[in-house]
């Protein structure tokens, strides 16, 4: 057991672990259990719960935790690291800890920095998966995009983010879907791919993003696109508006779950842009497993 | 009172009803009783309530509508007037019937065609505004913002609208500032000229806009924007974006009330744009003005 540790991906409203023995996954726990539900910042007793299963090993098992624990909402408000950023920069700028069963533990910090179009940016748990990705494909560049509720495009050099800029991709399909008169009275939605790619090819187009979106009214208006699949035309316009900013720059990774990345990969072939699928526990793991070994290193 | 008639806007969530004698206005009406509100398609029983003030004049007042009341939602469903559209092809499209009381009625179609950015593109309501502002300051080009929930943009060639494009402006401001991570635990806003100005000079540096809005949550945690203000900054970031797309033509005419218009002509200023206001009910008056005489002028 003497190489064993715990990896956790603690966001505002999941909870993911991993017990790990020399960097394989030996088990796992995933709890709906965020930030946001932990209750008078009872964060300690919480993760003892939370990790029960795991917690009777001797000596304790070490911690290595990302994502929202180390902001202000989280256990810990972990100071950004700045860009550039590599792995000696999030190690450095870990805060360590000891838990109240005895567990060493460390949170990684985020980073911040300006985004290729000279916007501040920020990111907390992604740049463990970018991390990952160098580790398990390395090049001397990186482009990959992470996608989610707020998609991250980023740019490594030798290992190290460079810059990275956040897209609110997955917020945005929300909210119009959902909230606007785009979403209004739709029947039950069934995925489309001829809606979708009619979406990113109306998106390469450049129209202005306000303008953009109100073809998902007008299509649906005039028949274009059937009210069944109005949320895959939404979508391709979306992740259309997100791919066109990547054009010049190829190939890329895009890095996630096949759920999230499917898309992306269909988009890109219309686009015209070479992505690459990558797992994103699989990156969010060698990435913490290289953080944990120099962490190891330095206290050593 | 022989040329005396009743000029009605009736929209999703307003009705508002001006009487006229000789194009003067002597009385209006104005209630939060628009067409969603409209019980089992009672719509004739309804204006009757409406308008009850002035149904006593012999023979019954003359009657024109714009607006959602002509839609699949309305009274209605007005085919509408392809472009380009005048005057005289929206007196042709329009709907005439007779009320139960006796008044001859009209209802203006709205207009559909293709965006300059080469999307369907659909309004109902403003082709009459767009026809006022060509009574009001005659021109051999108008170039004309109409600001709004869902914004318009449109290009008029000697008093006909050529081709127009929707942007979504105010829906995304309601949708970014009351249902996203962007608006979310903000204290009570206080409008700031500084943060307004910093959202219209960030919306014309060009980022892709699912980029260029997360800087609101970005210059919010940084500091550079006070939690205070992150509506005006909003603001700013979606009229530059949709001013962005003006900027090689003008000048430009902006057309509402003056509380939509100030934010329009105060990013106008920054963005190097000569903009000139002017009412929008003194437009639709004219405009609605003009189909009326040209009604007359066929039926006599």
């Amino acid at each position: 057991m003497k190489n064993n540790w715990i990896a956790i991906d603690w966001g505002t409203t999941n909870f993911r672990a991993f017990l790990l023995e020399n960097n394989q996954v030996i088990d796992r726990l995933s709890e709906p259990c965020g930030l946001l539900s932990v209750k008078e910042a009872q964060f300690a007793a919480t993760l003892q719960r939370l990790l029960s299963p795991w917690l009777d090993a001797t000596p304790p098992l070490p911690i290595v935790m990302a994502g929202m624990v180390g902001s202000q909402q989280g256990w810990k408000n972990v100071p950004y690291a700045p860009l550039p950023a590599g792995a000696g920069n999030l190690v450095d700028g870990a805060y360590a800890f000891r838990t109240p069963w005895g567990s060493p533990g460390w949170i990684i910090p985020g980073v911040n920095g300006t985004s290729r179009y000279g916007q501040p940016d920020v990111m907390r748990g992604e740049e463990i998966q970018l991390l990952g990705l160098a580790v398990l494909h390395p090049a001397e560049k990186h482009l990959a995009l992470l996608p989610g509720t707020h998609s991250k495009q980023a740019r490594m050099v030798h290992g190290e983010i460079i810059d990275f800029s956040t897209f609110m991709t997955g917020e945005l399909f929300s909210l119009l879907s959902e909230q606007s008169l785009l979403g209004r009275d739709l029947p039950l939605q069934t995925p489309h791919d001829a809606s979708f790619a009619l979406g990113v090819e109306t998106a390469l187009q450049g129209a202005p993003f306000s303008h953009l979106i109100f073809s998902a009214r007008t299509r649906r208006l005039n028949g274009e696109v059937a009210t069944e699949h109005v949320h895959s035309y939404l979508s391709g316009l979306l992740i259309g508006h997100e791919l066109a900013a990547l054009e010049a720059e190829r190939p890329a990774w895009v890095v996630g779950s096949p759920a999230l990345t499917a898309r992306y990969l269909q988009a890109a072939e219309i686009v015209g842009l070479t992505l690459t699928a990558v797992d994103g526990d699989h990156c969010f793991l060698h990435g913490l497993g290289l953080l944990r070994s120099l962490i190891q290193e330095k206290i050593a």
